[in-house]
């Protein structure tokens, strides 16, 4: 299975700077030559505290420091360069923190994961103790319309081909990948999540697959290459539905993949199973309740359905940065919320399996090959975009290792439906 | 592993009357010589009509029927025998049914389980259309109070052991068995439920296991002999806290298992393991997060929990009838309920599986079981229990089969844990 093209995207795409418009370039950094006033000084202590004291050192422009504990290793040093950095952080920690960090007004010392995972452990024990003003302030979102949706993927997911070529694996794949083995490539990972998804799917030759985000094609071809169903995958990237129609023309399995370029709602017919990977995270939670209708709509008496997604241990607020700079509309659920898809949809919980970890692992890999190609992603973006951009995988890792994010495999079925596999042996073959 | 002693219980039980308190015996029955007035009748078409037509015949005590459906095989013919037990019927659907069909004042002509599953299968089509209404009559249920609990299962769990000891496998287990491969008798499926379950917590020698509801001390006793770990085991029921303690002493495994006569949530202590099975049923919704506070202050930062409990698609009443002659108190969760034990106490959920269609199976052995000894546990009791006790065991099989009712088992630990299992192969061994 390992016989794959030449992973370089033939689609010439545009080098877009959408996620960093408006963040001024690290030549506006001018050091402050004013000294730290002993007002910002007590109030950056005021703040480590708020960050509930991490083995972080914190710096102002001067050199003036809070270390978050004393008497253990730190960490790292957060050094913040100038006052107007610090005057934004104060009025936005999230996004703060992420821009001034992209800009280069905040910098690290240290291993950036290891800080922000370090920082993420311990604002989460913030949030347990004040979890219900979380609650009472809980943003209100916008509802992903059809229109607002495809403004919100465009902004991400036609970003560059080539640039996800750069550090994502041969089959493109921008979800967790499964490591069924701990000496596992990338590559192999990636692999063994689709085959993982399709055995708990308990796909059969000739089976008809609906797939809600197709991403670059890749999970769709590889049911149909390998498990000779017939996949229709949606999915309202341009740039990817060109990409996926493009590489099964010129592999030869057209005839097994329609790759629509329009929104999962709209999907039709009879299905003998419901994939989606990855998805579910720009759907948001008021329209967990379509999503489960369109799959009672289209599913047949035993049809099998997964959603692959990431989500939460308790419902709680995107990270703004994020969902600003990164992911607009995003919203990883929690498992209760996601239960709107199901309850009223007469749709029964098969099996749950939390692959949090492989996340984590999986965003390593790609920071690592980001790094490696740091200097091509500077000549197709620039300087601010490779630090966003390492903001963001960095932080991704430290959200999973520190359990602030989960990976949810959610199989399920019709409630009415006892043809269902009694055990998951299928899942783990004997030999 | 099959090396077990006889079955047969020493301790002496009260051959207790306490569910059929309240209910005549079949020697009431007098045959109505009226004929049925045409009210009547329509109001018997119009009965058919809310359960949404089932392929049932339904007669009066006159011999005057209305079929659910024309054209079709019918399962079988509800005979109400007498007005008064139509009117009983009339006034609440559930318990009447229960409670008239106990006293033989409706009989069911051909096989019980089919023609409950087909009651149930329409039934629930109905709590869809008029789920609103569920939502609104939701009724009010009792919190379970120490006290209450104790009062509640002393109701059902002290009936009597040797009844129990009847029906049951040897290691009374009264819980749903895991029927792994499909020729496994009752007595290997709960064998292999409890390696099921030892192997998802992933015990090693010398782990302290707490247990939330021992029954009769199968499951503790088992990871006691087979895994090398100690047990504390809650439980509130005397008669089988008696039985699991004089068992122990017995066979020389008092040591490693402590089986306390108390409420769970006087847990104390830390313990590398948490499981619960056949418990939460009993807790009610609104004991959820404190059973979570419990686990909370009782796991190591390692531990690792399951809970087994029947569950439902989405939030719904106890069958009225089941509630109050079987199990008092009693509520069986949707999943999202359930979350409520885990999201506000820093758990995670690792693993869900639905075991749905395994307790139908072990019903059906029950049921068998139960029949073969019929005679014996009229001996016991009288002949409303037995035709009590065969509408719960059928009733059962029929809400498991058609989908009414769930069987989750949910593993989890503490979300700062990365010490967790990274696959599930570890459940399913390759020799």
């Amino acid at each position: 299975m390992s016989q794959y093209d030449n992973p370089n995207v033939e689609v010439q795409g545009r080098a877009s700077y959408l996620v960093t418009e408006g963040l001024e370039n690290q030549s506006d950094v001018r050091q402050n030559t004013d000294g730290s006033r002993r007002y910002e000084r007590y109030i950056l202590d005021r703040v480590v505290d708020f960050l509930g004291r991490p083995a972080i050192r914190f710096e102002l422009w001067d050199g003036f420091g809070v270390n978050g504990q004393e008497g253990v290793t730190l960490v790292g040093t957060v050094r913040i360069k100038t006052r107007d950095a610090f005057n934004k952080l104060l009025s936005d920690v999230h996004v703060g923190l992420g821009d001034e960090y992209s800009a280069g007004r905040i910098v690290v010392d240290g291993d950036l994961v290891d800080v922000l995972t370090e920082t993420f452990a311990h604002l989460d024990q913030q949030s347990g103790r004040f979890g219900w003003i979380q609650k009472v302030f809980r943003r209100k979102r916008k509802m992903n319309t059809i229109a607002g949706s495809k403004q919100n993927i465009f902004h991400h997911y036609d970003l560059n081909n080539d640039f996800y070529a750069l550090w994502l694996d041969r089959e493109m794949q921008y979800t967790c990948a499964y490591f069924a083995d701990d000496h596992f490539s990338l590559e192999d990972a990636q692999l063994a999540k689709m085959d993982h998804i399709c055995r708990k799917l308990q796909l059969k030759p000739g089976d008809r697959v609906a797939e809600a985000g197709s991403g670059w094609g890749g999970l769709a071809r590889h049911m149909a290459l390998y498990y000779s169903v017939h996949v229709t995958s949606f999915n309202i990237s341009q740039e990817q539905v060109s990409f996926s129609r493009e590489r099964a023309a010129r592999e030869g399995y057209s005839d097994r993949v329609d790759y629509v370029e329009d929104d999962y709602r709209t999907l039709t017919g009879e299905y003998d199973a419901f994939v989606s990977v990855g998805m579910l995270e720009h759907v948001g939670q008021e329209g967990f309740n379509e999503l489960g209708r369109v799959i009672n709509r289209c599913l047949t008496p035993n049809g099998r359905g997964l959603i692959h997604s990431i989500g939460r241990n308790r419902p709680a607020n995107m990270n703004a940065w994020i969902e600003k700079r990164i992911f607009p509309g995003a919203y990883p659920p929690a498992l209760s919320e996601m239960m709107d898809i199901f309850q009223p949809n007469s749709l029964s919980i098969a099996d749950v399996e939390n692959l949090r970890l492989h996340y984590a692992r999986t965003l390593e890999h790609w920071l690592h090959r980001f790094e490696k190609s740091v200097d091509t992603v500077e000549s197709m973006f620039d300087p601010v975009f490779v630090r966003l951009w390492r903001l963001y995988l960095s932080g991704s890792i430290a959200a999973f290792l520190s359990g602030n994010l989960q990976l949810f495999q959610v199989l399920f079925n019709r409630e009415r439906d006892n043809s269902v596999a009694w055990t998951r042996d299928h899942i783990y073959p004997k030999n």
